[in-house]
């Protein structure tokens, strides 16, 4: 790979970030060139930035050089868009991780693009509010991240994505001019919306360095319900229930027969053998009133096919009824370390014509196929248990692949719900995104990064980036 | 001004719309020259389109010829951003008013941007749903225009803005191309958020032909309160501690004192002197519950400087307590039936330093400004009472708008909430947005638009468009 650094440049990057704010030493760099995929390459040079200026100083140079600017939170995408394929540097957010305002009579926060989730929670929590986007990897993974990459969770079934709980944004654009985006209300319409535009751009378009964010006060209280159906249908229809009525719950999940044969086989937990798929349904509210909710959820989910249904209120029955739904990730996890993870999404009411071709796809293709996901946004997590290093299976992998993509896209669905594009969906975009769209974005690309210096090959298809 | 069409052009333009899709007499088009500005200006042709594929053909030949073109809905807009001032054709959506798709499995609904938002909620509301967005004008207007300039209305402080309820949109660019963007799901991350950049760029990157809307189940009930205060510090403080608490409402309005002076000079309803602001507040939800919510927003809004409090549950009783508010429009109309009309917004916690600001303004100029508007989003109706044919009262108004732009700028605000810029205000869109900002914005427009054929003027500083 060609190699972008001499030791001049070396020296103006560190006359902006200091002795400390950089790496050069490959071994020092290795941990900056990978994320949650499969995908690795080790940058030129990690640099770490503590503040804006600096990162608009770096982004100059770096267009003035041509010099691959790679953004990065704390590493834990999954589609490689954090990964220096195309070699040069990757700037880590991580030091810029301060709170920087919380105005509690406005329900905002103010945060640089470091700050991780839980940290950003912690700290709002204390004054009874939270941000709702709640990725799995909250606990490590950067509001910057959960912007750049638009991830939710599975309160977003309720509370909305990054889109919808943010109002504005400081970012530096590929040719390190300056930006502010939105605003600091909940409403405003002055100007195209660039704060949208940014948030799902994966680092593509400009390097978010703070964030203006909504925030939403605490509920009293949660109920959990644990619903298990005959069929992926019944359930399906039960999801579809729950969504007609006006109690929206703040998470609901599923897993398929699949994932629960896995459960059976890979853990002490007992399971009713009938069971062919399982509903996790949590609400929020009043504590005079969460009883009478969750009730009228039970009675949506109460469709054919339905076996049992529990509810749980205390902290210790909640945590029963996840004991399934946790025991999955861990049996996972055994089987196939290096399993193929998508977040598809297709509308609520084709869940099952999706769950049933993935069971016929398993069966012709001999990879076992385990489903679970966000079923409220019909937003499936679909595993395939292969081992990418054994060349049949992961060409059988690649085909079910091909074959996943055609059929969400059959059953209007998205090849992404969260997890994004990055690098190794982005031979697939074009299945989904129509050319003149496809052009618009990479004229888009163009003008906010004239020298596509920012993740270059991140996000569109390979040909023409 | 110069004209655009000739025999050959129009020719052409009816063989795409038809003899009964083409109003060319002047008489017939002026009545398509105006909107709820104080602008006009008669277009050169007035096109009615039926289908997509009309308007995409339309839109082709008026690139080719470099005709401009003005996408319309119901005219009900109020920032002239439909007045054809630099001549052309206006494209009448009106006719496109099909339903196209109702799918209450996956809350959503498919529509044609003509639809107007009665209608759509009507239909919907058959179903038990509804669209949370809902101006003023929501008899009238319609839908294409609610997402042409992201027009919201009380319901935005619980339910959000277009923005947030919108899953995707069919469009023809500037160049006559189709567009599909976005999605059938509430998630979806795959490319840049076209949807949104579209959505509230007030007609100028493509004309909206169909949009897929994310719908809302119905709550069971509503109940609303009425709270007077001595003073808008009190009422403000009373936002924020309601704001600060999860039981959010559906509406939360106000009157400042000099909208109550207004009512009770010019109506027969009799209002308590020591009123100095009031609000009402309204919530909707379970009805079981209802009442336990309003006594806690009740609860909330009994800060320091409170007088008195009413609660209403029946009809009859909310529609009571709605009309010292339904009485203000009538009473300005009468006093100032030109009066200027902003919807400026701030920081919740900035009201009281606004309208404080807004007396003395009111003072020093002699002009008499009354405000009232959506509260919990900090969205204030500002109105300047004068005759903008009194050249005199003209200027001092001129004088006025400007100081409360710099004011809301100051308060960390944004100068229109739910109107847009339109003509009216777009030589104030440069105090908002940075130049980097908005030399990106005009590089999308050029993208989506290569020659300015779309609503030119509209949105952008009158120097550079």
């Amino acid at each position: 790979m060609k190699s972008h650094l001499d030791n001049s440049l070396i020296r103006q990057l560190k006359a902006i970030v200091g002795e400390n704010g950089i790496f050069t030493d490959p071994g020092d760099c290795l941990p900056y060139g990978y994320d949650n995929s499969r995908l690795q390459a080790t940058p030129e040079a990690v640099l770490f930035a503590v503040e804006h200026d600096q990162i608009a100083a770096i982004t100059k140079l770096c267009h003035q050089q041509r010099i691959p600017l790679i953004p990065r939170g704390k590493g834990t995408g999954t589609t490689g868009a954090t990964v220096p394929q195309q070699g040069g540097v990757v700037l880590s957010l991580e030091r810029m991780n301060r709170i920087l305002e919380l105005d509690v009579d406005n329900r905002l926060v103010r945060v640089e693009s470091g700050v991780t989730n839980r940290q950003l929670q912690e700290h709002v929590g204390a004054e009874g509010f939270f941000w709702p986007p709640d990725p799995t990897s909250a606990a490590v993974c950067t509001i910057g991240g959960n912007l750049a990459y638009n991830s939710a969770g599975p309160r977003a079934v309720k509370y909305g994505t990054p889109r919808e709980n943010t109002l504005g944004l400081k970012a530096v654009t590929g040719s390190g001019d300056t930006i502010t985006t939105g605003v600091r209300t909940t409403k405003g319409v002055v100007g195209y919306d660039l704060t949208r535009l940014l948030i799902g751009s994966e680092g593509t378009l400009a390097i978010i360095t703070e964030a203006i964010l909504k925030l939403t006060p605490k509920p009293q209280t949660k109920s959990t319900l644990q619903a298990s159906y005959r069929d992926i249908h019944s359930a399906a229809n039960a999801v579809s229930a729950i969504m007609r009525q006006p109690v929206t719950p703040c998470a609901l999940e599923f897993m398929d027969g699949a994932a629960l044969a896995m459960v059976r086989e890979f853990s002490d937990l007992h399971l009713d053998s009938r069971v062919g798929a399982l509903l996790m349904i949590e609400i929020d509210g009043a504590e005079h009133n969460i009883k009478q909710e969750a009730a009228k959820l039970a009675k949506a989910a109460s469709v054919e096919g339905l076996l049992e249904i529990h509810t749980a209120e205390t902290q210790q029955e909640i945590a029963r009824l996840w004991k399934t739904r946790k025991a999955l990730s861990p049996a996972l996890r055994n089987i196939a370390p290096k399993k193929i993870n998508e977040d598809v999404v297709v509308p609520v009411s084709r869940i099952p014509e999706l769950i049933e071709s993935l069971q016929n796809l398993s069966e012709e293709s001999g990879i076992t196929i385990v489903n679970f996901g966000h079923a409220g946004n019909g937003n499936i997590h679909v595993n395939l248990l292969l081992d990418p290093d054994d060349p049949q299976q992961l060409t059988a992998g690649e085909h079910c692949l091909k074959s996943l993509f055609d059929l969400v896209l059959n059953l209007g669905g998205t090849l992404s719900g969260e997890h994004g594009i990055g690098i190794v969906k982005r031979q697939f975009v074009d299945r989904e995104i129509d050319s003149v769209s496809l052009d618009l974005m990479r004229a888009i690309k163009r003008q906010f990064d004239p020298h596509q210096i920012l993740s270059p090959g991140v996000g569109f298809p390979v040909s023409e980036t």
